[in-house]
C-alpha cells in the first residue's frame, strides 16, 4: 500500500469495480457515483494533477474516455450523453491527488438527479453496472 | 457564415475574446462563463461531439487545457484550481455542437459563486479578462 488510493487500485493491493483497462489507463466506477456507472480513469503512473501530468498520457486518457463513452450509450444505461471532467486542485473539488477523468453518463430529463447526485451519491447495485459497462466495452475497445 | 457559430470563430467570421491560439486549437471567452475567465478550447477542425472527435485533436485540445490552466494559475484572475469539462450531447448539458472543453477558473470557498455562476454567468469586463488571460500565455506557452 502507498499513500495514494488510486495507486494502490493500479497495483491490485485496493479493492475496485475495475471496467476498463489498457496499458497505460485503468478505469473503474466511482464509490460516489453522480449517477449510475460514474467511471474514473486514471493514468497508471501516478501524477497529482495538471500540472505535473505528462501530455501523451492525458490524450491516453481522454482517448480512453471516449471509449467508455461510447460504451455508456450502447450499455443497457443507454446514455443520452457523457459529461468528462477533471477537477484540478480542492478549490475545484479535487478529493484524491492523483489526476483522473470523471466519465459521468446523462440521460435525457436527468437534470434534477443530476444534481441530487452530486450531495447522494449512490448506487444500490455497483455489480451489475460495472458487469454492464465491462461487457459493452469487451470486443469494441480502442487502444 | 457556416452553421456552426466555433467553425465561424475559428475562420474569423464571428468575433471572440481570443486567449489562447495554436495550429489545432483555438480558445475563446466564454460568453456566459461560469466564473471569470471561463474559456472554451476548440478544435479547428469540425467534431459534434466525443464519437467524431479524432484522438490526436483529442490531445492537443486537452494539452492546451493545462497551459490555460496553468495561465490562470498565475495570472492576476490567481486561480487556485481549475475545473476541464467536455460536455457531450444535449442530456450532459452541450448547446453548442462543435466539440469544445471548458475551462473553469476556481478560487479556493468559491463553491456558492461556482454554483451561482451556472445560472448567472455573466463578466461585467470580458476584456481585461482576455487580456489579463493573454498575458499569462504569452511567452510560456508549451505547443
Ligand atoms: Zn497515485
Ligand atoms: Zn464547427
Amino acid at each position: 500500500m502507498t499513500d495514494c488510493v488510486f495507486c494502490d487500485i493500479v497495483s491490485g493491493a485496493a479493492p475496485a469495480r475495475v471496467v476498463y483497462s489498457d496499458p497505460d489507463v485503468l478505469g473503474f466506477l466511482d464509490i460516489r457515483p453522480i449517477t449510475r456507472g460514474h467511471t474514473l480513469l486514471v493514468p497508471r503512473t501516478h501524477s497529482t494533477g495538471l500540472a505535473d501530468l505528462a501530455p501523451e498520457l492525458g490524450a491516453r486518457m481522454l482517448h480512453a474516455g471516449q471509449s467508455v463513452a461510447a460504451a455508456m450509450k450502447r450499455s443497457p444505461l443507454a446514455a443520452d450523453g457523457v459529461n468528462l471532467a477533471i477537477n484540478d486542485g480542492r478549490a475545484a473539488f479535487q478529493t484524491v491527488f492523483h489526476t483522473h477523468l470523471h466519465v459521468v453518463p446523462r440521460r435525457d430529463g436527468d437534470r434534477l438527479r443530476f444534481v441530487r447526485g452530486m450531495i447522494v451519491r449512490r448506487d444500490p447495485d455497483p455489480d451489475t453496472t460495472a458487469m454492464l459497462l465491462r461487457a459493452a466495452l469487451d470486443g469494441t475497445r480502442e487502444s
